[in-house]
Order: C-alpha cells, then sequence, then structure tokens
C-alpha cells in the first residue's frame, strides 16, 4: 500500500510518500509545493492542485492522508488554509483514492505514543521509521510522512481489530 | 460582461450569473449547489467543482466573483467553509476567468449604499437591480446574485476612474 501524507496550506504545503509491505515501512518521496505569495489566491491554490495531481500520477499512492487543521488564534489564517486544504481533497476524490483526515493530535499519538510530543520528536520517529540518514527538511515534508505513517499505525490496528 | 457570482459553503453554495452591458444589468440565472451531509467532505467538494465547472461551461463567465468569508465564531466552520471556497478559485484559475473577491460588507455597500444594511434590504435591491418580479430563493443564491452586482459596480467604478 502506497500513502501520499499532505500537510496543506497556502504557501508551502509539504508531502511524503510512503510505501508500507506488511509491517515495515519503506520511504518513497518527501517535498514541498512552494506558492508565491504575490500571485492571486487561486494561482496558488491551482498550482497546489496541480501539483498533488502529479504526485499520485507519479507515485499512484492507494491512500491520501491530509492533516485536519486546528487553529485557535486567526480565523483568516484559517479560512486560506482550508481553501489549499479543499484542492487536496479535490484530488483525492478525483483520482479515486481513499482519503482520511488525522488532527496533530493523533498523529502525535500514532507516531512518538504521545499526543503532547515535541515537534523534534515526531521528526526523530520518522527517521527511524523510515530508515533515514537524517531527519527529512523541511519541516513541513517531514510533517507530511509523519501523517502518511499515523494513516498506516491506523488502518494497521483497525485491521487488526477487523473494523475493515 | 458576464459574471458568474458564488456564496461558497460546504452544504449549500449559492450562484448567481448577471449579464452587464452599459450601466444594465440582465438576470441570467440562479440556484444553490447542495452537497449531503452524510458523503465524506472529499465528495461534497468534488460536487462543487463540477457543478460550478458546469456553470461556466453553460453561461460562459468573463469573471468570477465569490465572496470573501468572515467568521467571528467558530474556527472549524471556517476551515470547511474555505475549502468549499478554495474548489470554486481553482475553477476559477483553470477556466481563465478573472477572479475577485468581496467581503460582505463591498457586496451591502455596493448594492444597497450602506454597509449594515440588512439582508432584506440587500435581496429587494437585487429583485430591483435585476428586474426580477419576485425576490430570489434562497439566501444563499440571492446572496450571489448581489455579489454579481457587487463586482459590476466595483468594476464600472475603477474603469470609470482610470484604474483598470
Amino acid at each position: 500500500m502506497i500513502i501520499l501524507g499532505i500537510d496543506p496550506g497556502t504557501a508551502i504545503t509539504g508531502y511524503g510518500i510512503v510505501e508500507v509491505k506488511g509491517n515495515k515501512f519503506y520511504y518513497l518521496g518527501h517535498g514541498c509545493i512552494f506558492t508565491d505569495a504575490k500571485l492571486p489566491m487561486e494561482k496558488r491554490i491551482q498550482k497546489i492542485y496541480e501539483k498533488v495531481s502529479e504526485l499520485v500520477e507519479i507515485y499512484r499512492p492507494n491512500d491520501l492522508a491530509v492533516e485536519e487543521l486546528f487553529f485557535n488564534k486567526n480565523v483568516q489564517t484559517a479560512i486560506t488554509v482550508g481553501q489549499a486544504r479543499g484542492v487536496v481533497l479535490l484530488v483525492g476524490a478525483m483520482k479515486g483514492l481513499n482519503v482520511k483526515g488525522y488532527t496533530p493530535l493523533q498523529v502525535k499519538q500514532a507516531v512518538v505514543g504521545y499526543g503532547r510530543a515535541q515537534k523534534c520528536q515526531v521528526q526523530q520517529m520518522v527517521k527511524t521509521f523510515l530508515n533515514l540518514n537524517e531527519i527529512p527538511k523541511p519541516d513541513d515534508a517531514a510533517d507530511a510522512l509523519a501523517i502518511a505513517i499515523c494513516h498506516a499505525h491506523f488502518k494497521q490496528t483497525t485491521l487488526r481489530s477487523g473494523q475493515i
């Protein structure tokens, strides 16, 4: 099973691709989609849509795992990030992928085993799980890999408990 | 010039199409895209994307005017509505339309001439501008027509002042 993890954002959308065979994780790729703040919003949204579509064409994932967004402070930021998340979900629907959302708490619990884990602890576990030589950069891409790993954990757990 | 006005929402997306010739407004159509709350979010988002794309195919608008979203209360609602807005903006970019956003305040000022106008006052002015026999229903579609009229006003004003 190949999982595309996405940490959506208008300026930076992180992505990470992980293959799962049995209990083993294999790193396939990671990176970020950057959009120019000087471009109109619809062009930035379009770039995210097109680049995520490209990733699906290249890596042929079965599942799309997307971070659930929670903001306590800036509602306006929440709206713009929601716009980026919307087109990521659209790619999933258009390409017929199994789409799931995970909160930061769920990601930390799945990857570190502790919902209040620090970012560096999550990144260290991503490195270990994927047998990488160093912590993947930038942070948004590492987060996206963590989301993909989190999805694999949830799926394995539900498979074991017979919920799927 | 044909304007497609959109009031985006996950459950209900209102739309209204207005043609402007000189100082005259002509009503072309209005309605709502409803999505089933029982469907997964990506399927609801996909329906909005496909229906708005269809509207562009049918009415061939030059411009797309989309309500800017402001929420003071529920950040989670802001994110989901942002997701719907994201795919509406994407249609605009994919179809090469001129895309503009307007706040509720701008819409009220443009349509009624008063930023704190009541919803019923806006709807009454939409009926008058478009020479309709009755106030268009539902509210989200009337709002979308108001956004289209607002865009026409802003465009005429900027044309007159030589800003375009």
